[in-house]
């Protein structure tokens, strides 16, 4: 049975998993930055070259090599770090040797904690993890720790990630509408912005905290809660038109057809006749040319959004700074098998605090858009789903510049001597 | 023959032309400001609602209507406060009553000075216009005021509008390049970002700027100026990809085949088999899906780059604004068919001051990348192309926010009365 070192105090592994944030990063900075406050309790913070496949291939990076100011930098710098992956481990009866490996790795360089930043998969792994390391009686803390931009976490009141993709996603409808709103005399009559969220709309439904009054953009959201219906939508496209001069579009790339079919299916081929997937706002663009035959402009922001830090949320920036912090100071309290989360206090003015919950509820389950949420004729936000997002966006936190760039920091990413014999093919 | 009142000062008009910009509103702001701090000379600053429609169909918007707050906030609001158009005037000899209207609607309004915001086209309507009027005897100041984030007059150093998409490009692929970074391990390895530039390159190579470092994102360029050879290119992904664990690619729109086609019409076709325009992002993407098989995810920016004031680059802002004030001092020094323009200042540290230059030298010239700009294999910018490009992104000029959301400004544009009995079909 694999153990923890008597003499040494017990070391972190954190991990960063899937699709990447805007504000991921300050969370790894709040980890950190909260280990090294507790030198007297904690080792090291090891985190996983390229999320959880570093620790299963025994490829840790010592954050303690990184200067103080470098890990500060982290607060300010988007993207993954240390590197992040898809990977989903399989169930504990599928695969017990991915969890049996994690235990390995985790003993041999006296992890004791072990804090995973993702979104319900990795919440749901973490789980496992902490089931299997009490069934072989190696003593580990597991927390997860929130980030995604879909917001499709339940119980916590927002993820990490989102705010800033929100904030990106309504600034930029404001300013392409302006745009359109400019040149529809004698030029472009719609813009589609196509945006992330595959199955849930809350990304799509930011961009209407864009729209203060009826005639700002954007005019219409398609969310992939609500089936496509070309006749409806055609006609909105085209009363907003006659009624504002012009009509801007949010588009979820998840948005599907009445048969459940994504959109984004239905329309191009590429030149082998190939669907050409990931390009929702073409089909539709397509779609308004042929049948109303308005000039167009579409775009794509893609990792634009969730890249996006320059313009990110102050909210979700300190959001996604307290949850590293707050997943530490869990795991020094002795807590396992919890995540923090973000709780919004009652009151017309926003606040919020950091709760807890156990992984076993958060895991694998997913938080859609509420129906309240959406008009109902399906193509807008409600006062409800504004009242619900608007704190979410606000503030800005911008980062440092030189030379009109962002000065993001790039770590040294030092790995950790190998301990194993053994290699693990993932 | 038309004649200006001899009693009453004469008034300004003032119109947008073509593509709007972040910071075209900041020129109008320039123009407008000046032109209040000299009530002696100068009667009201009219402009033209969609531009120089607005002058033709007498469709004019009194700018004195609107409080001085109104007036500051231009500075950091993007698009065309006032409209803009796609509209070319025809060459005198083909449509002379266009010009003849233009002056009726002047002479009716009491207009002496015409400032002209736009490109070459508008450049070369400034020109023409002033020419007639002299033909006509009608006492005329025309004043063109440089705009085009393609960047391509002549003579002036740079086009106001130019820097602040090229902020946008280059921190938008610093941002994403650091995500594909994060998520090459075990998911996407090519990223693509479509940028505008259909005759000339200055915006993609903007975006090399983020690539201070050979292993910075991006690590391929392509430009119009340089004929697509997919072999070459196809083998350069492959190499970086091989290197860096990823590619980040920055292509404009302008791309052609060697055989001058454009590349985004070669690629892919709606349901209909009509070539998809405006989409060589996807049609780059599903080349390398199929040749080399790497993972992928493209966007394609379009009007969230020139619409960006929240990114604006703070030397394009001044510019921009100095610009409009240069006008109409020129306009006051009795100067006519002449344009302001950026000229740099020899020296190591960036410093630049007004110039001028006549019409007739700017009109219909386009001004592409010099050659020793982009680097012997085509795939990326030199060292004197970024000396040159890097001051222009230079400095940040927020706009200021509330809720989460820039406050930008919608004018009242209250419509002047109408003069004329006549109607003019544009």
């Amino acid at each position: 049975m694999p153990k923890l070192a008597k003499t040494a105090k017990p070391n972190i592994f954190y991990a960063q998993s899937g699709g990447v944030t805007a504000v991921i990063n300050a969370t790894a900075c709040g980890v950190i930055e909260t280990a090294r406050k507790h030198k007297a309790k904690i080792g090291t913070v090891y985190a996983g070259r390229n999320g959880i496949i570093g620790a299963l291939t025994e490829d840790l990076i010592d954050t303690s090599k990184e200067p103080a100011a470098a890990i500060a930098a982290l607060r300010y710098t988007p993207a993954g770090a240390f590197g992040s992956c898809r990977y989903k481990l399989k169930s504990l009866e599928e695969n017990r040797a991915q969890y049996e490996r994690l235990i390995e790795v985790f003993a041999a360089h006296n992890i004791g904690y072990f804090l995973y930043n993702g979104g319900g998969d990795s919440q749901d792994t973490a789980h496992k993890v902490s089931q299997l390391s009490h069934q072989l009686g190696y003593p580990l803390k597991c927390i997860g720790i929130p980030k995604t931009v879909d917001n499709d976490l339940p119980i916590t009141d927002t993820c990490p990630g989102f705010g800033s993709v929100a904030k990106y996603v309504a600034v930029s409808i404001r300013e392409a509408g302006l745009d359109v709103a400019s040149m529809a005399a004698t030029s472009t009559k719609v813009f589609i912005m196509e945006v992330m969220g595959r199955h849930a709309g809350w990304i799509a439904a930011a961009g209407g905290l864009a729209a203060e009054k009826a005639d700002e953009a954007p005019h219409i959201i398609l969310f992939p809660e609500i089936p496509f219906h070309e006749e409806n939508f055609l006609k909105r496209v085209d009363e907003c038109v006659k009624k504002f001069g012009y009509c801007a579009i949010v588009v979820s790339e998840g948005v599907r057809n009445a048969d459940g079919r994504f959109l984004s299916e239905t329309g191009l081929k590429d030149a082998f006749g190939h669907s050409q997937l990931g390009g929702v706002a073409p089909t539709i663009a397509q779609l308004i040319k042929s049948k109303l035959n308005y000039k167009y402009h579409w775009a794509v922001a893609d990792y634009l959004q969730r890249a996006a830090r320059h313009i990110a949320a102050k909210t979700d920036v300190e959001q996604a700074y307290a949850v590293g912090k707050a997943a530490v100071e869990f795991a020094l309290a002795g807590k396992d098998a919890v995540m923090p989360v973000i709780v919004r206090k009652p009151g017309k003015n926003y606040r919020w605090s950091i709760g807890e919950v156990a992984l076993a509820d958060v895991a694998n389950k997913e938080k859609h858009m509420p129906r309240n949420f959406i008009t109902k004729d399906g193509f807008h936000i409600t006062t409800a789903c504004r009242n619900y997002l608007q704190p979410l966006i606000s503030g800005e936190d911008y980062p440092p510049y030189k030379n009109g760039l962002p000065q993001y920091v790039v770590l040294k990413n030092v790995a950790v001597r190998k301990k194993l014999k053994t290699k693990f093919k993932v």
